[in-house]
């Protein structure tokens, strides 16, 4: 039992697809977030600034003293979760596995596809987890890179974003998938577009969402899980280094309530000035 | 990395519900399973009685040199989970979290029912390890009695099975449940009856398949899983203390597969001789 939060880091808002999960599954626990958007997208940047980038954000929420540490972002997972996890001492949880695990879970025709940022298709590392997991997979790779940046800028639910999210999928529709993996926490806030163009038979799988639910197993485990049965206590804060009033805006729309407080950081410089 | 063995007990055949799973989700690695049908069902036995017979199925299974060890029956991990830790090395995992867990996630009206042994309803643990996870959702308790031994008898899909599982879950249609916990491994043989019952619009929580899931986050996080990509190097040992005809019977029929050995074992005079 620990009245610590959790800490949640992305390169941007992406995340917030899975503190909204977290707000469902753990009600009792109180979330600190860090988005990066003044350095996003973190997905065609080389692997060595991303794992920087990681580390940044890291030691911003270890300083606040959390309890366990959500990578609730593809890319930096795939650049820097061994590397964190060596770093600290608390459980550290990153959301490849999760939608890998989730994947197989679901698939029955073994045909999976996986779609995320050119950073994590790059690595293979999606690939490489689900085939370590069962061999006989097949798995189908392919980067969006248009598709980050419709989310930060609030635009992903209009027309520019539908016709980008067919035209980008339109070459998976013929690979007779049953399971696409949302492999960037950005993606879940195009859901609606996303299973459009897939049809009804494809399911979707939220890495953000699975992850959650390993958080628990994990909080569980180590009886790290706060037990207060007082979910007003539940603390929501949440740090950005780009425009606190677009990241508010959009975490407002998305999580459905504003019981929150948005802080402006500049990573650079506290992490400098150490 | 571990080649050793995924260790599974119940109290009968119910776990194989569980193995069915793990041979989905986790198909590189080897599972021994112990099913006590001899002394099944363990749902009205007094929780002492429960936790003596799983932990002389605990000690059978350590002997064969396992990593890990799934608790695959409720009553045994309402009775017992928290003891059998504290006693043994391993990573131990029950059904109960798991199933409580995926029932909140799937849950939009947070009213969640869960059916199961008298052993597991009277514990009352499920409700307890809801609540305790979120307070506002509503849980509805039912034992089932009958449902096991339709299933230990292989009677699990005639007009009896029918009949027994329309009347006993009668009670549950007025109650404005989304979502039904199968709290006993045992009932998912039943989940055609089941949701046939209840209607397309309940979703049905396989709690054993959940803790495959976890048994998948474990195997990661303590970096045990077995990565040979062989699959065809694993290995499925049964074990039972009741009938090896009927426990084959059941397994080749829901497993679909044959590919296992089950060998008769006397447990009291196996940890008597010790």
């Amino acid at each position: 039992m620990s009245k610590k939060a959790i800490g949640f880091i992305d390169s941007g808002v992406g995340g917030l697809t899975v503190v909204k999960q977290a707000m469902k599954q753990l009600p009792n626990e109180s979330i600190y977030y860090l988005g990066d958007s003044a350095r996003c997208p973190y997905g065609p940047r080389p692997k060595e600034e991303v794992v920087q980038y990681t580390w940044e954000m890291t030691q911003f929420l270890l300083k606040k003293d959390i309890k366990m540490l959500v990578i609730a972002c593809n890319t930096a997972t795939a650049a820097a979760l061994d590397i964190i996890r060596e770093r600290v001492d608390i459980p550290v949880i990153g959301v490849i596995n999760p939608g890998s695990r989730a994947a197989i879970k679901h698939s029955k025709n073994e045909r999976i596809a996986v779609i995320g940022t050119k950073g994590t298709i790059n690595s293979d590392v999606y690939k490489q987890t689900i085939k370590d997991k069962d061999k006989d997979i097949s798995v189908i790779s392919m980067s969006c890179p248009k598709f980050v940046p419709l989310v930060e800028s609030n635009q992903y639910n209009g027309s520019i974003a539908k016709k980008v999210v067919a035209e980008t999928l339109k070459p998976l529709l013929k690979e007779s998938i049953d399971t696409l993996i949302l492999g960037c926490t950005h993606y879940p806030l195009l859901t609606p577009l996303i299973q459009n163009v897939m049809g009804p038979c494809v399911t979707l799988i939220d890495s953000g969402a699975e992850t959650v639910s390993e958080v628990s197993t994990l909080l569980d485990y180590f009886r790290l899980a706060e037990s207060s049965h007082n979910k007003e206590a539940s603390e929501y804060r949440f740090y950005t280094t780009g425009s606190p009033k677009l990241f508010s805006d959009i975490a407002e729309n998305w999580l459905g309530q504003s019981n929150f407080t948005v802080e402006k950081v500049d990573l650079v410089n506290l992490i400098g000035n150490d």
